[in-house]
């Protein structure tokens, strides 16, 4: 996975994918800068007269459920079904499921409707759509019931979908391989839409590669290792955003190929 | 109030309390990130399907008109009237109240059909809500006609609420007390959303203690402390932004106790 | 344009003018911010039941289409009617232009239905406006056909209004002059929200200057000139934003007349 990654990144550079967010209203400018940081071009688009349109310029989509509301959650429907018609990778980020009755049935109505590429949360919120349990409240995770990794793979199996589930160690798995990924830091739980943030470099790496339990796992190395860097340099959450940024922007494929933490799990 | 102020910080870090937050989509992550910043969680819901829910697991709402639309003044007194039947204190900040009739009629009616524990706002949006006159320029306080806590008192008798005002002097006031908080900064007004972000760590406070005036009143010592803080470190704007947060997260139970700049009001 | 620039600024920060927007929530705190930095006065408003009611009391109006709803267009067209019966300019940022039929199709019906003072885009945006064609990935500029300059004077003629296109020489024309301005920094793409942020400094120049060609000129001057400063302290996108909206607040009128780069263009 250290080459993969490191190829990967340099892949986004030079390919600069359009990635169309459907997203919340609190990290939607988090979520444009990471995507440009990272070496990819943002668009935010969510009107449904235009999503079917912008998705099928873009190189990937990502949705985000963290404000919905029911008419946002059409327009995700309508630009997943285009962006799957359009062959490009759909990440789904359920901000929040479990926490209320509106969001457990919008990301199962998104799960059904449109085909997920790659589910990224939480291990509450993968919890709770892997049909086991999980525990969220508000957008944070209280985990799940069960080993984390056993629910990562029911929830795969569920959906079809390849899921990143965050946490200390991010565990990556889907079409029958799975990564645990340790980089990153606990600073990136003190700042708001880390997790979004992630979703955005998901969807850059997933627009670059073909494989997207590769590519998600690529993608959280990456992620975690600006985040291990950027912490460093930081007095508390605000300057570790900025220095956030800047490593993201400044990281090199030779840092993701010395650095990566991951490990294949070999128990699937 | 010095030591009940750092009794209650150190309640908010204990505690972290879940602040449900309906507001703008201006200033909307700043709010987020300045209740995480306290030591609390924050949740930003605004659809009518859910508000009812999410205040249903909260520790405190916070309501914010700064970007208000009819439908978002429907989620808010939804929201309200859960939160009321809840038990939970709920927490306005009426921005341009005054400036345009729907803001006044919105934050009027926000008043009339929930029960409000503390109202947030600047001079002229206090002396607009309590009838006595205030002049409101687009967002920003032209001031209120008369003597400002006589306003602030009036204010708190016409609605039945604590009352936070905040300005050079911060004026908090309910139930027959009142206190004068001296702690801030000048670059306070210089950076959009400080008004916004001292709500949600209102919201923090109030969420963490038991009676609303004393709890606005440590909110704003602590909100007014890490500003203070940040503003010897700032070279502009935005340097102070930066400093500010990181403030709100390093501030300690001590540092509010030590350096509390407040006094008790003796004149109702 | 370097002394007018200069006074134009001591003007702006002299006068304070209300900076009324109804602009997209990708960007909506940078403008917000980099008003305020500017020394003027932001307030974003966008529910067609007070935007006419709040352009009325402001001192210029931003339009900006960057996440639109058809709703939120049937607002601008509101604001922008009261804006020009009030006789304060509007300025128009047509956000990725171009991309969609909804965006094309908007801003055209903006421009058809108010009389736009300044409309402000990248190459691309401008080229599409001008009816000669231009390039426009997401929200990026892929460049117009044609000469830069001869696109933003046609598309002036067309719309009868002055042009201010932005891109490594920021071309600004009208009412029979141009000016090329060289200011910027390449840090300038590397940041969301920058082309959002320049209407907002155009805004407030316009507010409060009489001539529209050369307040968007000398505002892309100041703006470019605190890019500058701000990219020589940066380690990155997010140093570079902390430092540029500490830059608009500590320009000064004499740094913008000793260090514009502005030529007047005389081939019309």
């Amino acid at each position: 996975m250290n080459h993969y990654g490191a190829a990967l990144l340099g892949r986004v550079r030079s390919t600069r994918p359009l990635i169309h967010h459907i997203t919340n209203t609190v990290t939607i400018n988090d979520c444009a800068n990471a995507t440009l940081a990272i070496g990819a071009a943002p668009v935010m688009a969510g009107a449904i007269e235009e999503v079917a349109e912008m998705a099928g310029i873009a190189g990937a989509l990502v949705l985000n459920i963290g404000t919905l509301t029911p008419a946002q959650v059409d327009a995700m429907v309508a630009a997943g079904k285009a962006a799957n018609a359009h062959g490009i990778p759909v990440i789904l980020d359920p901000v929040g499921v479990g926490a209320t009755t509106l969001r457990t049935e919008s990301a199962e109505r998104i799960l059904n409707e449109c085909r997920i590429t790659i589910l990224k949360g939480n291990a509450g919120e993968i919890g709770v759509l892997a049909g086991s349990g999980g525990t969220v409240r508000g957008v944070d995770s209280g985990g799940c019931t069960g080993d984390p990794i056993e629910v990562a793979l029911r929830c795969s199996g569920r959906w079809n979908t390849a899921v990143a589930m965050t946490g200390e160690t991010d565990i990556v798995c889907g079409n029958g391989e799975a990564y645990l990924i340790l980089n990153g830091s606990p600073m990136m739980e003190r700042l708001s839409g880390t997790g979004c943030m992630a979703a955005s470099v998901v969807g850059a790496f997933a627009a670059a590669g073909d494989d997207p339990v590769k590519s998600a796992a690529a993608a959280l190395i990456a992620f975690g290792l600006a985040g291990e860097r950027a912490a460093r340099q930081s007095a508390g959450p605000y300057s570790f955003r900025t220095a956030l940024f800047d490593e993201l922007a400044s990281l090199t494929p030779e840092t993701v190929s010395a650095e990566a933490q991951v490990e294949q799990y070999h128990g699937i």
